[in-house]
């Protein structure tokens, strides 16, 4: 489908459909013993059950499988602060592909403010009617804040889906390509090109997950500690990362590196950065629509294994592969907080997907509607809980 | 169905299926095309559409049939003050009946917070969201101030059903019945026993519909200018109700009166108390699940017409007669208020739905499961928009 077809194609469908989801009921309404099954007065019982142990909500009501995708609109796929009702088509789209691919119930609640506290008031006041938040499409650095403080002040797991989710995909790729180009973690050096909110948290995971020589890139430069443009995030990664001490911009550090990570704008990274690298880079391309280097220009210059966020190009890094999968194995297991280590263990549970025999340059992450990355996932969060729940009981 | 059986089959069918209400999808979502329509890349251009004209967001998104109804769990039927997620069960049950009566989506928020400002800042915040405001179950006097806050400070619809709903259903259920006893709205003396939320709704929508002496009793007493109980609320109607000035309690007002309407508590209203009234009297004792009166013991009276708020006697009110086709016509005609000509209009729409020859003594109020009345009601809600509109260009 060419770009224009798909334009009039998607304006067409929204419009005919009034949107993409409703709220529906799970249970039969037709008689008069139905309503007082549903409602008044039997409700009356459901009420007076959850008021005794409010734990109870999670089975009696729709609560335990309910989760809000909350946004304030400032970072829209591409198109940047376009505000909460023009964030609304994202949000119900991404409701869909809880349901899809998970059946967990998604709602999206597009705020109406910027302010960093009124955003964490108005969560923690919805906080009862859902047993998990998907915080989407919010401008670093006042995302890390949100995020940050919701996970300290409530009870059920809080996701900023633009940090994690991509994170989590970009680590379960540069799993299997390694194996490609065999090398080590802790023998690669990356640079890590847009500093903002999935850069920092791509290099937040990498880090954790054993890489040890990270090297974050912003418009501003290289993220370097005593830089002064740097906000407070950015400041904390400079102590972790560029282990080099380099100043200057992505020039200045992408020769002699293993792997490039973009999470910045198109065609920053020419072929001749590409040819700087040490043998067999990897290339993850993750601007767009249109990518830091087109896969075609990246292999040309030797690249060994490319990715990008396109769905039309080998190896793409969807959010769809670690979302769904991490909620719903949060969910099963009634989990208060996504971890650093359901993180990883949603990582590999992806690259594992990809079968030793299956494993090439062009298939080192699987497909975004692979439902079998999905089950995977689930069960290895619920797994890693299980066993963290089987320590705590021997310790 | 008896009491302790009702309780079980409603608790299993609760945990069978988990709650209620689920978000499901309006669109097909099966293949990769499907999904470069719904989410990724096409849907950049229905972000693009709204960012450039914010009402497309009615047209292109669920915005445009989605409702709000919030609560913060202070007044659940009659349990009281059982909190947020205690009070899930009733809102999703409400979502139901907005979806089974007039189509509308729905979806319950039921909030952390008791504070008025909190409450206000929430809902401003979510409004982008929704294209109206359900409220539900907040307890009097914060009810008003909340509601007429949002009223003023938003561009869509705020209602708080246990309010305006019933007060609707009455008036709608006074109309036939004064037809019955053959008597006048003028000349009718009304005792509204319970000065809460329903109980001042009521005295003001049926002073606004011609009514002319009404009074209201708290338990405190009378409501009666300079009593020095009284909330602000109370104190502004004491200036528009109680036209002689009597001070005391419920046996001070009753007798003599034509129409008692009981929103208070079980039991209250004696077999002495209806004799009291003048010849005729209409009796609506809404107090649930024990009424302030039986319907047997009223009619024994010499009651001629008697309401009730159960759905095991005849004449119910029931505010589903009134909020699904309020807020049908509201959001067909995309008004940004729910005026009293509107609540007045929907009255007369339920009332006629009882034609001339089925109008009886048992018969004043259509039943609520007659889906003949959200049709009516809608469609009032409607031709009063348009023949404002018609004014409104003559003028």
């Amino acid at each position: 489908m060419n770009r224009e077809n798909l334009t009039e194609e998607t304006i067409n469908l929204h419009r005919a459909f009034r949107g993409k989801i409703e709220v529906a009921s799970k249970v039969p309404l037709n008689t008069g013993t139905d309503l007082s099954l549903v409602y008044t007065p039997g409700v009356a019982d459901i009420c007076r059950a959850i008021a005794e142990d409010p734990k109870e909500a999670d089975s009696l009501t729709s609560k335990g499988n309910m989760v809000a995708i909350v946004t304030d609109g400032t970072a829209v796929l591409g198109l940047g602060d376009i505000g909460p009702k023009a964030a609304l088509p994202v949000m119900e789209g991404k409701s869909l592909l809880f349901k899809k691919f998970v059946g967990i119930d998604a709602f999206p609640l597009c705020l109406d403010t910027k302010n960093t506290e009124e955003i964490i008031k108005i969560i923690k006041g919805l906080a009862p009617t859902f047993s998990g938040i998907n915080l989407e499409d919010i401008s670093a650095p006042r995302c890390f804040e949100i995020e940050e403080r919701l996970k300290e002040e409530l009870d059920i797991p809080v996701f900023h889906d633009d940090q994690h989710g991509t994170a989590i995909v970009v680590l379960a790729g540069l799993i299997n390509a390694l194996k490609i180009v065999n090398k080590t973690k802790k023998a690669s050096k990356i640079v890590i090109n847009g500093a903002g909110a999935a850069g920092i948290a791509i290099a937040d995971l990498l880090l954790e997950a054993g890489f040890e020589d990270v090297t974050l890139v912003s418009l501003e430069g290289v993220v370097t500690e005593g830089a002064d443009w740097m906000n407070s995030r950015q400041a904390s990664m400079a102590k972790r990362t560029n282990l080099h001490k380099v100043t200057g911009h992505l020039g200045d550090v992408i020769h002699e590196s293993d792997i490039f990570i973009g999470v910045s704008a198109a065609g920053v990274l020419s072929k001749a950065h590409v040819k700087s690298m040490n043998q067999d880079p990897i290339i993850f391309s993750l601007a767009n629509p249109v990518p830091e280097i087109y896969p075609e220009d990246a292999l040309e210059a030797d690249a060994a294994v490319v990715g990008t966020g396109r769905s039309d190009y080998p190896n793409q890094v969807n959010n769809l592969l670690a979302f769904p999968g991490i909620f719903k194995g949060a969910l099963n297991k009634r989990v208060r907080d996504i971890t650093v280590d359901m993180k990883i263990a949603a990582a590999e549970a992806i690259a594992k997907v990809v079968t030793e025999e299956e494993l090439s340059p062009e298939y080192v992450i699987p497909s975004a509607l692979n439902h079998k990355v999905a089950t995977s996932v689930t069960r290895a969060v619920e797994q890693l809980v299980e066993s963290e729940a089987e320590c705590f009981v021997k310790s």
